[in-house]
């Protein structure tokens, strides 16, 4: 098919343009006939343009107008003109002029798409994700993948200026599942053997270090085999950063400054640097996340030292036996009816609360269930020390440490949505540090790594591998924006026989350790230097700038939950003879 | 282990910087002990630095000094000082400077190292791939990384101001093998089903184009399961470029754009643009290769006109048949000697050649063995023909037309060789045009696609499609440099029909083109814009651009010819338990 090529964009023609003769290509956003004049809107990545088909002028090309559809694709010459006054459409930056078609190729002609393409989609997301295509030519889904393109180009640039090397790590590497299961793919060439994809390119970071690289970043393709909740899918990108010769406030001070660039950027925002820091002891006890949404206040306040002698005997027991009395100020919700309450209640012991206390703050006192056993007086020193105001409503908890706290967590978030407390307009970034290193797996009865095998105890904390392993803290940080745990990393070990205890720790044994990471013990024998890293989940960053819910709306091919692509319909099967080639059969 | 972080890299210190106080951390390069004085050269990715240690300073340091080894981790702290007039060392760019150490702590102590890491290495490359963290701390593989990095970030910069967008596309895809053997990865949710790898992200960018996104390019892995050539990798990383609303220019400005850069900003050199174009008949029948090095010159000629009707039967029996006569000039040669002429035609024998036919053209006239069948006369014609002059030698091959031409393409490269005419400072690239859109596979009997089964024919050869398609063009586009195929493409259909015409032709019937194709022709219902693009080997270029012999000095962690990873041993064995999951079994 012969066409004329376009001289402009869809999106760039302006009042200043008026009397040139042009040619856009796109596709017919609209047709409409208007007793006579039939407009159509030709859309493109750029923008939309409306041109005019007038039977007056040209007859012939008036009929071929008319037959066109949504979604043709169109080459379409003509005159740029001023549109009369009560034309001009401000919403739209080409509104103030038209075309006066002079020309037309139908490209293509389409079927009926199976929805139409605007941005207010009246279809399941079932079938947007099987004419993906379709889908990305919303301007919405344009807009999205316009911005992911600016974050890659902003993040390459930020490293290369700090001089960082971009490295390539290979994607058919060696199975070494630890945490999270591996995409194995069977090796034609060798036998019964197999390599799997990178759940990230953590070894070969490390690798880079030894091997003198100094600065290392790459945005690279990741692969989890796991069942997907809402927000994961099988291949991930991320920003995956690695440094010598440095600590976590080298670390923290590169990182910084890209999330203000991000923001700068992408949003016009200045965000202030230094990010606060929290301990994750500290992250725990005051708003019960490791992952702290600090758009808003609520911070708990603990109470053991209030209750542990008061008459209350359930408060007295959970401190007896090591656990904790806590709780956060509602403000202005001592008016909430019974029912409200009820509710709250329910909603913690759905989230595994044996029950919740409240007390109001009422004007000339206060109220509480509790107050026949703990007494009024205790509830005035709760008062006090949660410094509560008349009218406010105080929610406790009492359970295990991690469990008051978790529970209050939850709690503070549900309150935080029902008072709108979540305001879209902040962007509230925060260090969450100290990890502990270790935390014990329930089913196997054996210590795991919280962040992964290779991360560093806090050099204090190195006594404790002998003494309490489970108190061990790490040189470990996660990034949170707004409750979403945003990139992770540590200062890892760089120290052969620090590292194999470590493994020992974690029940790898030295044959397992030596089968598994044998390279990497072995690199350290020839002069590794101290290093550390981050990774950034380049998806969710992506999905938090551009506002959107879903990681799906931010990723070109996105799968479902069940790994699928709704597209082409992969996995699929594949031949006999493929698998025969590779040794494997399907058991 | 507490050391002080460096105030500057190991390349930075120069004369301005004497009487710094300075911290260096890095490896320890060399240590020599002049009798009391020891001298150390420490060394990070930026250079190397001398560091004096003096016994008459500090006689506890000068010890720590002694203990020091190649490759051990150190921080060293000192005063930056000019060194004497007699020891600058003007090949070093800090040469004019030294360090007299005032404080040391070694980091890491290393073992003594399999090999010394220099570059003139002495080691097995396969010890070196074993230890490949130690082979990249050689300067000259680092320089290499240095440049591969430039190549992303100038290709990038490059797209993204012709208002590309980049688009990662997905890793795990369906298995439409055609061409090459995918490699495969079982799906652990969808029993017996398959994701594949990508062999290139092809379908995908031409549904990022009916998606509308109009511009698209990613720096991509790329996967092909087959049995490896020295300079091929299972994986293996290309530039991906798709365009819509354009024709075979536009790639060719776009891409002819990009090498300018590459040339400009890596060696320094202005290359000419726009690069000479060579149908793929003419690159044949002119240098007997689809990639022709045209650093030198040595065109072919073609004779049958003189030759047929000549009394030399083979030649004329040749041509009866449909094969060619050709040959070209070897300039200043006419002297070989009987045993060179020999070894010339054992090598055109080894290519597949019946014999090779020798002219000498001597000052008073023609001299070859087949003067007596075919006659001075004819000699001379040829002579004349060819424009060869006195103390020339001429090589002449006769077969059907690919093997002809083919042979003397070899014997053409080998003379260009054996005569120093591959200069190496010379950059010769072009576009090799019109390929053919199909060759046949003698094993399977059947067409396959020269490019790829998405490539649209010349519009003038549509009709041979159902007359001989076995003579139609492609609108398909190789580019060359020095002889290397670097980047290829095509104008790809974008037209439902045609493109299950060409399945056809390829003998993909229409339930195998549903199965595998389906999503592509499916989208091309929904308004396909026309649309084409280019994908270039970065490897390759890389390695070209280093100016490496081999494409694992440009790949950080490259696998051997029987895709294996000798650092780590992968691929692997896996646990049982793995597989279960996966339900396959070894077969």
């Amino acid at each position: 098919m012969q066409y004329i090529k376009r001289t402009h964009t869809c999106g760039e023609l302006r009042a200043s343009d008026a009397g040139k003769n042009v040619t856009l290509t796109g596709w017919v956003d609209f047709q409409r006939d208007l007793g006579g004049v039939i407009f159509i809107v030709v859309r493109d990545r750029y923008g939309k343009t409306q041109v005019v088909f007038n039977p007056q002028n040209n007859l012939q090309l008036h009929q071929q107008a008319a037959s066109l559809r949504s979604e043709d694709v169109v080459s379409v010459s003509g005159k740029v003109n001023h549109r009369p006054d009560g034309m001009i459409n401000p919403n739209m930056p080409t509104g103030e002029i038209d075309i006066t078609a002079e020309g037309l190729t139908i490209i293509t002609k389409s079927d009926v798409p199976p929805f139409a393409v605007t941005d207010d989609v009246n279809a399941s997301e079932e079938l947007r994700l099987q004419y993906r295509y379709l889908d990305l030519r919303r301007p919405a889904l344009q807009k999205n993948f316009i911005i992911r393109h600016q974050m890659y180009q902003i993040t390459r640039k930020y490293y290369d200026e700090l001089k960082f090397i971009e490295v390539e790590t290979p994607i058919l590497m060696k199975s070494t599942p630890e945490g999270a299961r591996d995409y194995l793919v069977p090796s034609r060439v060798h036998h019964g053997k197999f390599y799997a994809l990178p759940q990230s390119p953590q070894t070969y970071k490390q690798l880079l270090m030894v091997a003198g690289m100094d600065r290392y970043f790459q945005i690279v393709k990741c692969f989890r085999d796991e069942d997907l909740r809402a927000d994961r899918q099988p291949e991930f990108t991320q920003i995956d950063v690695e440094m010598s010769f440095v600590d976590e406030e080298d670390i923290y001070q590169v990182t910084e400054g890209l999330m203000k660039r991000f923001f700068k950027e992408i949003k016009g925002i200045e965000i202030q640097t230094p990010f606060p820091r929290l301990t994750y002891k500290d992250a725990i006890e005051t708003y019960g996340s490791d992952k702290p949404d600090l758009r808003f206040d609520l911070k708990f306040v603990t109470l053991n030292d209030l209750v542990q002698d008061s008459g209350f005997k359930v408060f007295a027991d959970v401190v007896k036996k090591g656990g904790v009395v806590a709780g956060f100020v509602v403000p202005q919700c001592a008016s909430y009816s019974r029912s409200q309450l009820d509710n709250l209640t329910d909603f913690a012991k759905k989230m595994g609360a044996g029950g919740l206390v409240w007390i109001k703050i009422t004007a000339e006192s206060v109220e509480s269930p509790i107050e026949k056993f703990i007494g009024k007086e205790v509830l005035l020193s709760i008062k006090n020390k949660m410094k509560a105001n008349t009218g406010d409503l105080i929610l406790l908890i009492s359970d295990s440490w991690i469990k008051t706290y978790t529970i209050l967590g939850n709690l503070r978030l549900e309150i935080g949505k029902r008072l709108n407390f979540l305001d879209d307009s902040k962007n509230s970034l925060l260090w969450v540090t100290d990890f502990p290193m270790f935390e014990c797996d329930e089913n196997e009865k054996r210590y795991v790594a919280v962040h992964h095998p290779f991360t560093s105890p806090k050099l204090e904390d190195l006594p404790l591998l002998d003494s309490d392993p489970s108190k061990a803290r790490a040189r470990a940080y996660d990034l949170v924006l707004n409750g979403n745990e945003i990139a992770g990393g540590s200062i890892r070990i760089h120290d052969r026989s620090l590292q194999s205890k470590v493994f020992g720790l974690l029940g790898i044994n030295e044959v397992q350790a030596k089968k598994k990471f044998g390279f990497l013990l072995e690199a350290f024998r020839y002069g590794a230097p101290p290093h550390g890293g981050i990774a950034f989940g380049f998806d969710r960053i992506c999905m938090l700038l551009t506002g959107e819910k879903s990681i799906r709306d931010v990723i070109a091919f996105p799968k479902t939950t069940s790994a699928m692509s709704l597209m082409d319909d992969s996995p699929s099967e594949v031949d006999e003879a493929q698998l025969k080639e590779l040794h494997i059969k399907i058991g």
